[in-house]
């Protein structure tokens, strides 16, 4: 894909991520983050929080597992994905629009933590694991209506699993 | 401020920038761009539209009206502002969020088209006339629904006119 | 190309773009921009001007030929770009190494000025006209020894001309 | 500072990174990264590596010493920063300039890793552990001349400290 939006940006986990598995098996995970800037009140000298940012972000495979093994609700992360826009109708019939980040690298910030790296064996080459494997466009199914138990089920039982995530 | 999520984008205008004056007379523009990716179709060889992303801008005094002179329906630009987030509740009282952009720096692309540049004199500082006058947080008025003749007249015309744009 | 270090960087030209034309009869226009931030001085309230960041930027093709007509020196402009690193060795054999960015998007911007945008005929499809045709790797061969007016008389005479710029 | 030049780069460290200490006991660390971008070989249809990018990193306080105690050479991390430039002559009195990434936020990446991550207690107040802490401008002195034992205890005993890092 050429001619994304990309962005960077820098929040908290306003929760634990969520793990789910499409019908074929593919991990995807989701998570929410919070980025509040702050600016400098002149008259008492103080930084103060200004409105925060909320973004639901989406990664996919190899990659949302490791996100929902390492990071908590209230993690500070370092977020790159493309920036899109998804729509859709409610059970009322009204069309609505949200935007989500489609994660490319994230990381927990090393501002007020620390951690300890492991580095997982890859089991899928480098052109796989990444962005070039995201889903282009969108689809009508939703993910996170299927639990994950029953969706890594479905995949080991399932004779016709498709490959791709259905969304 | 520090902290806040800066992007840039590349997209075309959806309609020609509309431009408003607070009650005490600052130039505020707002535009919206479609942004939109291009994916290869590995079956045909051939680039494929992918779906747009929409985002409304705003931009303030001078720069707002050099937008408004300078830029139209279609034309394809380049921006780089602010990722904000603001909620209202429609009159039916429903909570909504709308992303818009804080727009820095915004300028025709020269991808597809030639510019004839202008320099303006500066009527403001520097330090006044980019990030750091735009307003802080949010505000309840909406300066959209003020027509840029009745606005510029009551700035005229108002003694206590507020120097701060109502949002 | 996928993983590259997108950067946009807000700045003024140094000098006037450069064109030149590649054995072939591409275009390539080169122009160098400072980058100066400011910053607040505390004891004295007032914005002071910071270290500026000079970069080289690269441009081809037809957007090449549009920034030639449209930027001069000192217009502050908007570029994005992908941030390379290119080695060399000088005369004396020492190696050196330069950073430039390969250019996507350059725009005028409208933040002190104004411009009249006149959209040219695309003379090529989109998909060639811009990251995409950008020649991949390095090269040993220095465009900027031609002048152009030399170049395109070798272009349009040469009956080998390589359709490929050559660096 | 407005108007800096904010990058997001995602690379592997060449090295493990290095911690130092100013006279004043204020630590900063400094690594390097390389970012490699993958492009599709049309004729073989095989993703290969194209030109590393190599940008040298550093990052100071608290944040310095979580660095130093998370990450090792060949670490892949996403980092963001402000892109700078920096002049100095060599000892022959050649004139050279340096780019580096002065360092706001920087975590390990998720992509082919998982993470521990340990919350540290801050031993500062959030307005003075990153961005604006940084120092303004260059300076002579090179703090990786000094060896960071002797650092401490010229910090501990020195009289005259000064809190400002010395570049």
């Amino acid at each position: 894909m050429a001619g994304e939006t990309t962005i960077t940006v820098v929040g908290n986990l306003t929760d634990d991520p969520e793990l789910r598995f499409t019908p074929s098996g593919a991990a995807v995970a989701k998570f929410r983050i919070a980025s509040t800037p702050r600016y400098l009140d002149r008259e008492s000298g103080e930084w103060r929080d200004g409105e925060p940012l909320f973004l639901s972000c989406n990664i996919w495979r190899d990659p949302a597992e490791n996100v929902a093994e390492s990071l908590q609700r209230g993690a500070r992360v370092i977020v790159q994905g493309r920036l899109r826009q998804r729509s859709y109708e409610t059970t009322e019939g009204e069309k609505r629009t949200v935007y989500e980040l489609e994660v490319d690298e994230v990381g927990p910030s090393l501002r007020y933590a620390r951690a300890k790296v492991m580095r997982m064996t890859r089991t899928a080459e480098p052109g796989k694991a990444g962005a070039a494997s995201a889903p282009r466009g969108g689809s009508a199914d939703d993910p996170w209506s299927v639990p994950a138990s029953a969706a890594r089920k479905t995949a080991a039982v399932g004779a016709a699993a498709d490959d791709e995530p259905p969304f």
